[in-house]
């Protein structure tokens, strides 16, 4: 699905006089000398070249900054990152405007033509076309290393002993939100049945990556509770991308078929399921033989070009294609060189995708939440709505935990508050299928960021008191 | 410069009706329906997708196998790599062909076309569009962090220490091949100033990855021969780069003006020298305060913004961007945090690298070289001219150390022999530029391939002559 967001920016851009010198000899690439609006050849490239450095200098800088202040306030530095967006993008200052948009804003303008002249018109235009295609470009880059990343993460062995308990958890977990979150759209809000369906869909998955952190830092994560939470975590992420493949398909097909429904979760719960099973046999076979093999790129780009190989596989058969990248994480996880692969990945998200979550932001309009208009306070009520639900259907998730044992369902229910980098990815996808309206799309982007607010205090209140009355 | 190449097919793609759809709702990305030939819409996307799949496995496959194969040759696994994109592209198989020619293998059109439709032409405009520009973006990447890396590794305190004896030879090594490489050239071959100026900057810089990597697993990395060689083969990819700033200034303005000429190479040399003294203070004192900081992400986030920044003020002042890169890893070089970044690099290298030195082979069209056609002839004896000068003047290059150690002269002219990274960015540059004929760019490929190739055998002979001597 993103791949329609990736380049349709190059296929219709403003090709307004094309003045591509003849090719150097047979087979080498042509001199590409090229013009938009008044700029050409090397001052044309100069001011491409310089745009996309200075859009890089703000997203890098706004992320850095951002990421930091959220970091020292206890926050996942990923908030920091959305609200860099929210602040640089449409919301706030204009800086990046994305969406075939060719506002750019005058002191990039200004720098751009200090150094290589040409009117407003073509600096707007390099902005808004070919300097795009390319931040689109190294969004879907962080997100499929993200949900690679997490996959590989998923500690299966763990995840089976603690089953049952993070599975009802898990199930009760998705179960609620969606179910509640969608008849709430449906019948409170009178929202269409996909647009209802895409909002009660981006409720259901925790991140794993806040979560994780925060009980890292609180020295809890070895508790029975911060097991099942991981354990739970892990499985509504599973749960939750397929009911995003699912919702997808349906988005798609323009209306909910029920043998397409059936046979979409069918599919998405084999191909989770086939994952799980080749990660017992095909996943350490694969990677031992990588390691067996003299080049050293070999184990890194063999483990890209599986997780090439599935992404292509699930979108032929019709599944979105993150579902593929979690799935052949899940299958290279637990070997004996995942935690290197894992660490080999760090670099790559920490580059693509924070633009991913700086463009996210960036196209955020906040600014359709209007009070003085009446279906913008429909929107600020949805948001208001998605993150109240958000918050109480997981807390009560925490009471359904199958066990006999004397465990903090509130402690485990907190856990799983926080909807992080897949309810994002939701959000994304939702806008680019068509399927959600510009209000309920930013309300659940605020319900994202209310809940990622909420979780880092709850959970330290929830387990202070545990401890309290453990002591 | 490599801008020029990386996005004019952007601009140049044929629009041929653009079928977006309205936008959903205020500042939101709008729905991005494209339309090539008969493929619209989902479809469209799809066959994108799968398109840029299958590239990406036949790229990373056809690495893998050649580069390992490479690898157990005792040869550099780059070798492999450029050898993989003669393999599939333009002097092979023609399954990679770029630089605007829409031709594609009949088997990967019927690949795409199963699964979406749509006609011939339609998925020939896909690969030579879209694709072409994220193939482009990709190896822009990886040439810009493979030069940030080599900076990075670029020792200055052990530079300083052999500094006399590796200067001596660093000097040599790029006077004797960059002049002999000129004349030669213009008057045996009667290339033109700056087709000849590239040819003999080609020649000039060591690649420091393929030797160090032959010394380490010789063992001999850390008699003074070694470290001489290390010292000297930083230094010429020092001078090798301002030559080469040089080289690409002059292209541009069409001749050889000759205070151009000084004030590029006093801008070069001038970069290079504040690099250098930046190393000193700003080096330690940035990652330093980036080390501080709470967010993970933050000193290898950090390192690339200040890279960014680095390569934007070196196009500005008018100097190659890759320039920029070499020098924003000097500066930080030799920190508590500079092995952590090499390691964060990494990744990076292995897989945006790989995608460089494939397309420069996929580029490379090896039937240019046909012995039936005069031309052509002239073409191949301008490789032999070039690979012999190439091994000659370096090994020449060792008798000007200037020490009065008893050190083995001969080893350390064969530790200068092979070009590689830098000697492929050259050809890639004065292709892109269109200083370089198809013949002599050819030429430059081959002349690398022939130093790397003949450079571990020759090392190993020059070392174990020496243990033979001394023993």
């Amino acid at each position: 699905m993103l791949d329609l967001t990736l380049f349709s920016t190059v296929m219709t851009l403003p090709v307004r006089g094309s003045h591509g010198l003849a090719s150097i000899g047979h087979g080498l690439p042509p001199l590409l000398a090229t013009t938009t609006g008044d700029l050409e050849g090397e001052a044309y490239a100069k001011a491409l070249g310089l745009a996309l450095t200075i859009i890089a200098i703000v997203i890098y800088l706004s992320a850095q900054l951002l990421g930091e202040l959220s970091v020292r306030l206890g926050l996942p530095a990923v908030l920091g990152e959305l609200i860099a967006g929210l602040v640089i993008g449409l919301s706030g200052l204009h800086v990046i405007v994305l969406g075939g948009d060719a506002e750019v804003a005058g002191w990039m303008t200004t720098i751009v033509q200090s150094f290589t002249g040409g009117s407003d018109r073509a600096i707007a235009e390099i902005f808004s076309g070919p300097v795009e295609v390319v931040l689109e470009d190294y969004a879907k880059i962080g997100v499929s290393i993200l949900l690679f990343k997490i996959g590989l993460e998923a500690d299966l062995k763990e995840l089976i002993r603690v089953g049952p308990q993070a599975a009802s958890v898990a199930i009760a977990g998705v179960t609620l939100p969606f179910v509640l979150g969608f008849l709430g759209l449906s019948m409170l809000f009178h929202l269409g049945t996909i647009s209802a369906m895409f909002g009660a869909a981006a409720l259901t998955a925790t991140s794993i990556g806040i979560t994780s952190r925060i009980m890292q830092d609180m020295g809890v994560l070895k508790t029975q509770e911060g097991q099942i939470i991981l354990g739970a975590a892990v499985l509504d992420d599973i749960l939750g991308i397929a009911v995003l493949a699912v919702a997808v398909g349906i988005a798609e097909h323009g209306s909910v078929d029920f043998g397409n429904l059936v046979s979409t979760v069918l599919s998405a719960v084999l191909f989770v399921g086939a994952a799980i099973a080749f990660n017992r046999f095909f996943g350490p076979a694969y990677m031992g033989f990588l390691e067996k093999l003299k080049n050293p790129y070999s184990v890194f780009v063999g483990a890209i070009l599986f997780l090439a190989v599935t992404a292509g596989f699930t979108s032929i058969i019709g599944l979105e294609s993150i579902l593929g990248c979690f799935a052949a994480g899940i299958v290279l996880g637990d070997t004996v060189v995942t935690k290197a692969l894992e660490e080999a990945c760090e670099p790559l998200i920490a580059l693509f995708s924070t633009v991913f979550f700086v463009t996210i932001g960036a196209k955020t309009d906040l600014t359709v939440l209007n009070f003085a208009e009446p279906e913008s306070r429909a929107g600020l009520a949805i948001a208001l709505f998605l993150t109240v639900l958000a918050i109480l259907t997981k807390m009560a998730a925490g009471f359904f935990v199958f066990t006999q044992d004397k465990v903090d369902r509130l402690a485990i229910g907190a856990g799983m508050v926080p909807r992080g980098e897949v309810g994002l990815v939701f959000a994304g996808l939702g806008a680019a299928t068509g399927a959600l309206s510009a209000s309920v799309n930013v309300a659940i982007i605020l319900m994202v960021i209310g809940t990622t607010f909420v979780a880092p205090p709850l959970l330290r209140w929830a387990f202070s008191r545990q401890a309290s009355v453990a002591g």
